[in-house]
């Protein structure tokens, strides 16, 4: 578990990681790192860094998009000291996990995690839903593991980064390109059924989601493109046999 | 209005056509005729038909699927008399109505209908629902319409077959093709965000319905053929641009 003496440092305090100061701030000491928040902006609880010479937490959390992963670990690797843990959140999880492995100086653990949800889905909440943790270096991550299961109450799935791209292509990447390819036709019907309410309801909680994400989701992820090629085929080429 | 000196004669009593008589038969006199039904198996409060020479209804409603319509057209047109209106209910619109305004003797009425619900979606009550109409012959579908909305409480949408076509490939054909394509992967993710949810409980809903209702909403709705060129086309070939 985590106690008040572990401290976690967030790197990057966009809407994940206030997400993320929000639910840890209860739990132990928050600082924050971001080279582009003018100081003041951060709340009461968390206590907000001016370089990243002054990268200290027990943890290090990177909340950028992926986009941003390799030259954050630029900025911070040199500062970073052995025994430290350094987790980032990114939607995929191959890539960052290659960059870590590769830019972090040796003895700093690493875990790779994907919270299965964002400001949106879980702002009624966290509890339940799910976060996959790919441990990638060291054995921090157990403790991590159990506050997130005991004091989240997440629903914790252990994997590795490539089998958590594949399964997230078929989940998060399908739902990402079909948004896209709805949102483009620019037209809704209005004669529809309840599944097609549903399904319009799921396209909806993407919709909002920065081009970053849908972009690492739809793009950044190799899984991807052999879901959409299993997609294009098996929507066509007509007639379609019906199904058993 | 409907009243109950109305009488309305189902034919066909599958799935569907029980569930038109179970609304119904608290409004109308309701009599059915399927000529592949035993008699015994119909329910105390609708009268069971032995031929098509016995169908007196003054609306007929073919509760058939549309690859059965003009077998069944053919089967009872010679025993309909001016006045009486025939519907159809069939998923989708453009085909049972060149069928019915082809083989349906002259002075007969011609309402295509499509309750966008069925036996599982509508299980609950149907109040709020939609029901589209295409008036195609004849002014008695506005006595049925007032008793759509007012007596089932639906919401009655009034279009011509190919519009309800075009739109219903959009909504229906659409979540009856990636509820086909997802299947024929043979795996779930266990990885996977309320927005996939969602989805997966969208696909569900149409998951069991008969195979010739998948044949018709995507094989013999001739727009469905143009939305999955779109669909395709948006989804492909990438890279994808990102969502403005």
């Amino acid at each position: 578990m985590l106690s008040h003496s572990t401290s976690v440092t967030i790197v990057g305090f966009g809407a994940f990681g206030r997400m993320i100061a929000a639910h840890l701030a209860l739990h132990c000491a928050v600082s924050v790192y971001d080279r582009g928040l003018p100081p003041g902006q951060t709340p009461a609880q968390v206590r907000f860094l001016t370089g990243p010479q002054e990268i200290c937490g027990d943890i290090v959390i990177l909340a950028v998009p992926v986009q941003a992963v390799a030259e954050c670990l630029r900025e911070i690797a040199p500062h970073l000291r052995a025994g430290q843990m350094v987790v980032d959140v990114c939607s995929i999880k191959e890539e960052p996990a290659r960059l870590m492995q590769a830019m972090l100086p040796e003895g700093v653990e690493i875990l790779a995690t994907h919270p299965m949800f964002g400001p949106a889905s879980g702002r009624m909440g966290v509890a339940g839903l799910q976060i996959v943790l790919c441990p990638l270096q060291g054995k921090g991550w157990r403790r991590l593991a159990v506050f997130l299961r005991r004091g989240l109450k997440l629903d914790v799935i252990v994997t590795t980064p490539e089998e958590h791209d594949r399964q997230a292509a078929m989940s998060q990447g399908l739902i990402h390109l079909l948004a896209h390819a709805v949102q483009t036709w620019g037209e809704r019907p209005t004669i529809r059924t309840k599944s097609y309410d549903l399904f319009a309801e799921a396209l909806a909680m993407v919709r909002d989601d920065a081009p970053e994400v849908f972009e690492a989701i739809t793009q950044r992820n190799s899984h991807v493109a052999t879901l959409r090629e299993h997609l294009l085929q098996t929507m066509g080429p007509r007639p379609l046999a019906p199904l058993e």
